[in-house]
């Protein structure tokens, strides 16, 4: 460290500033135990850091901070001008309003390399695992830090989330190992608090079917299109599939405000382990050569296809790419 | 793994085709050794992998071949179609030719974050260290491979040529350990080595002004200004400076040819920690305002700047995206 004309600085990241760690738009349970775990670490190493998020926090999540008797992160409306490290994603159109504006410090992610650039050499770390989580668990263990009961739940929460109990094929076997500790450390049994978080997941309850749509929604852009995918997480499909008329119209509403080239809400069983994806905008096309099967009323039936970053991403970026 | 219609695949990556480790175009020491060493650790885990370079050795690089016995990498003419660990750098505009038709399985760097993006999930990890060598000395240790007296020898080149000796701004903790323990593996005398490889690099003898310029050289695109800036680290700068007319309509030569709006050249001296630019393009103008200097006879001092990616990357891309 340093002193100059702005104050202490390690490595070009000033000290007296703090750095906001956050995760995407639409958090999930992943993008907000990760951040505020991660943050705990930096703080314990002596950083200015303060765990954030980028948009609302969802049902699942509300129940696993209370569970883990933590409060939810402060809401960072702007990344503008600010310190981050982002955590869960890597793409400026799924990050924090202004990120294209901030000096971005660090990266910890298991998604698929976006559009960030950096003036700078910084530490960029992402791996093909299950969860984000499960990379902030190896930062503890690098550093040395002791993770206590409450710290290990809610990273096991993002977990068995993000990996739906380990059940999903982005899961690995680093995942198994992570799950299986921080379970231990948190006191609970893994398969009992995971289906807990499942049900929690499936509570669709009093939502509407914008709602649905937006819950937990990625934007992305393939080439020259502008796409959405969402994805509804359940044991009971039909909670959404009886309304699918309304759910369509309110796509379509998206479609036209956002201006997608196309979206896609994916409804996943996850007892079936299949998906059913519901189509609006102006290239649904592409989805039927993607996935090399036909539409039928605005839906494909995906068999096999759980995972929104594995089995989804892939294809329709390599389609919409190859137009 | 698991057998599909394109043989055996792990994660996505094909078994049978060998993937090939490969540093940045004009390599360095520590493209090549990264690549070797790499390239050497992924065997032993059971991964084909391949050395391959995207250019020719230079002479410094040829020394410490020779000295550590080992065959200099194949050359790889193109990655288009190809599976690539990119080692050193991650910028699409200094990767081998067809690197954006390749698919990147994964990346060890320690530059800034630049374009590269890939459809999945892929292990890409940047620490901002001394040298990529570093960071393969890491992964050694975590993968708990044992090293061998030359990989080591390897190692400690790539990893006292992009320090300096360690004498660099972008030298950390992490590259003093390495570099002592990659001494006391290889059985040499870390300081006395590092001298005998400065020396060599210092070795510009017969080279032409055109050679100078482009020996260690890499390119940029700093929002739409196309940016070149060779490097010549030297003991003895007079060995280029006295030539300078020559040297700079080489460089009006390359701008000419590639289509360059900026080329710097700079002459570092390593005894004194400091360097000179000599400058060509239409927009050397850019270069005084970055560094808060006076351009003379196409040259600005640059006292105690050493390091092209810590020290003139981000100021001149800083103006040039500011315009």
């Amino acid at each position: 460290m340093e002193p100059n004309g702005f104050g202490l600085v390690w490595r070009g990241v000033s000290m007296s500033q703090p750095t906001y760690v956050v995760g995407h738009q639409q958090p999930d349970t992943d993008s907000i135990t990760a951040a505020i775990s991660y943050a705990r670490l930096k703080q314990q190493q002596g950083r200015n850091a303060v765990a954030a998020r980028a948009g609302e926090i969802n049902p699942e999540t509300a129940f696993v901070l209370d569970r883990w008797a933590r409060e939810p992160p402060a809401h960072l409306e702007s990344g503008r001008d600010k310190q981050l490290i982002l955590v869960d994603h890597n793409e400026y159109s799924q990050a924090v309003e202004g990120a294209n504006a901030a000096t971005v410090t660090e990266v910890l992610d298991h998604h698929r390399i976006g559009d960030l650039t950096t003036s700078e050499p910084i530490h960029f770390y992402t791996e093909p695992v299950g969860s984000t989580a499960t990379l902030v668990f190896e930062q503890y263990a690098a550093a040395d830090v002791e993770l206590d009961s409450q710290t290990a739940g809610l990273l096991l929460s993002g977990l068995l989330s993000d990996t739906v109990v380990c059940r999903s094929p982005t899961t690995t076997e680093k995942d198994r190992v992570a799950a299986e500790e921080l379970a231990a450390i948190a006191g609970v049994e893994q398969e009992a608090y995971g289906k807990e978080l499942l049900a929690e997941k499936s509570k669709l309850g009093e939502k509407s079917p914008r709602e649905m749509v937006v819950a937990d929604f990625k934007a992305f852009e393939f080439g020259d299109s502008h796409v959405g995918i969402g994805q509804i997480e359940t044991v009971d499909p039909d909670q959404v599939l009886s309304q699918q008329a309304a759910v369509l119209a309110a796509m379509d509403e998206l479609v036209e405000e956002r201006g997608f080239d196309l979206l896609v809400l994916l409804v996943t069983d996850l007892l079936a382990e299949e998906s059913t994806a519901l189509l609006a905008g102006s290239k649904t096309d592409v989805v039927a050569a993607a996935f090399e099967t036909t539409i039928n009323d605005r839906t494909v039936s995906l068999s096999g296809v759980m995972s929104r970053k594995k089995q989804v991403v892939p294809p329709l970026e390599k389609a919409l790419t190859a137009e």
